[in-house]
């Protein structure tokens, strides 16, 4: 069949079909809709996120792990949540139909999916500028899903994993970019943190019953910190020394990769209150997840974010989290 | 505020916030998800739909059309299943800030949500090519579901409303834009249809445990009908002279008309399949629901769809329904 003639059906069948099972899944693709049967007395977490090329990604970057970070970012949100996955819907627009393109998507998306038991249970293709929009659907006891809400005065403030990683290896792959006329065929392994995160999935399941609050940082520390404290009616203080830097800014000046670690975005890693009686509890549970776990400040009363430096004075601040629509 | 510095947060919260409660809603807007609380015994449906400038709309179209479309084309695939919404996910993809245009988009979407009680329980918003994805999520009784498979030969093949209104709609519209050179600022009354479709909610309702065969008409009747019968193994035959033509193609040439009511997408009305000997019960049906439905034909054994003139001879079809990656 000429590749000019693959219809929209044919396409998603083609590159997404058999991957629509999965426990709570009453209905998979082909229909109007999927239908969910989510075990009783759960509820129904749901979340929607889009990467566009350009915007979120580079048009000649590897399809795989656009796949991969597509449903990896959406993932994410159901971490933040502690929310175990169901299944996912992928809203795809595609200026034409690319057949080496859509199966190393789909070979990226496929890897992160089976690796995480994640069904792909609907979606959408549409003719237009590329872009993603991923739908995710999972299950968490009724009352028990993690909130930006509930943090204390008093609770630690701890992430997991590193801060920065996925900023400073956006950085090297621009480097890459700039230095030759070539575009990269392959992804350079040092920006892993770019180009595939890992949703802490497991850490998010684990945290429910022991914290009320967590986030995903997606737009950078503070921000995200930011909207936890907002929502939240508290402030924070962390302390410059005690952030979990990406090994990647290990040989950056101390100011950028201060920057970095702060308001770099895209890392993925969850940040939660903990009570300050079970800071004993944090390095059982990283051994057991084998995932660091970070203690970086500490919650306030008042608003605001500080952050201090070794001396405990107040570093100040000019960087924020990245937002789409702030002028650069 | 400048305009330029409203942040993608403000944004969502300006136009989009206090929608956000209805039945089954855990949470709302604000968190990394929102949660569902289905009735007991409910399944639920989701589906996502795509809308892309320039592929499904106008670039000048007034966003309240816009805004109107993209949630009732979501929801007509809950309509298709029978199912009742709980909420609908919005994620807009916007090349900048203009609040007019937003404002405007909220308006048309939220004077549907409202009439319809679709709360917008979530989003994201991102910077890219002008393009929204809704996802929309409902429940129906467990096992409940109106499908594509389950036609049986001898059901006859039913249409609410009418057909190729919205094809005509669009044909209306662009003959407007070709005679001037300012673009139409105000929606022609006559493109209703194309603007401001009306998912048939109720109808799929009142079908659940009648039939067990729905499908929504968004890529043109054979289209459509070919799905249903594709998934339910059998076949159709149709009266070209049943169908119910809208208005508009009343003074259209025969073949266009029958083109347009046999190939034209977007009318997002719904075709179901009905046992033969309860026909009476339409009639009574269509009146309570204040929506005419009409027998357009029967499902046959084997599979394809033929079209028959007033003669009862076979109509060649020539066209197939629109299919966004087919060439034009």
């Amino acid at each position: 069949m000429s590749e000019r003639l693959l219809s929209e059906f044919e396409l998603i069948h083609r590159f997404f079909t058999g991957r629509d099972r999965g426990p709570g899944i009453a209905l998979g693709v082909g229909d109007d809709c999927s239908l969910l049967a989510p075990r009783r007395g759960q509820e129904l977490a749901v979340s929607v996120d889009t990467m566009v090329c350009g915007t979120h990604f580079f048009e000649d970057q590897p399809a795989a792990a656009v796949g991969h970070k597509a449903l990896a970012a959406a993932l994410s949100d159901l971490a933040a949540m502690g929310a175990e996955p169901l299944g996912a819907l992928l809203a795809l627009t595609l200026p034409r139909v690319d057949t080496d393109w859509l199966q190393e998507f789909a070979a990226g998306w496929g890897a992160l999916a089976e690796q995480l038991r994640v069904p792909l249970i609907g979606g959408d293709t549409t003719r237009g500028p590329l872009a993603i929009s991923v739908t995710v659907l999972g299950q968490v006891p009724a009352g028990a899903a993690l909130r930006r809400t509930g943090a204390q005065p008093g609770n630690l403030v701890v992430v997991s994993g590193s801060l920065g990683g996925a900023f400073a290896g956006l950085q090297l792959e621009q480097q890459r970019r700039a230095a030759g006329p070539e575009p990269p065929a392959v992804e350079d392994s040092r920006c892993k943190r770019f180009f595939r995160p890992e949703p802490r999935l497991a850490l998010g399941r684990t945290l429910r019953g022991r914290t009320r609050t967590a986030i995903d940082l997606s737009d950078g520390l503070l921000a995200d910190l930011g909207h936890v404290c907002t929502a939240s009616g508290c402030g924070a203080r962390l302390n410059a020394d005690d952030l979990p830097r990406d090994p990647l800014l290990h040989d950056w000046p101390s100011g950028p990769s201060l920057a970095a670690a702060l308001s770099g975005g895209d890392d993925y890693e969850l940040l939660f209150a903990w009570p300050a009686r079970q800071r004993g509890e944090l390095r059982p549970l990283a051994a057991a997840l084998q995932l660091p776990l970070t203690v970086i400040g500490e919650f306030v009363d008042g608003g605001g974010i500080q952050v201090l430096d070794a001396s405990g004075a107040p570093i100040p601040l000019a960087q924020r989290g990245f937002d789409h629509f702030r002028p650069d």
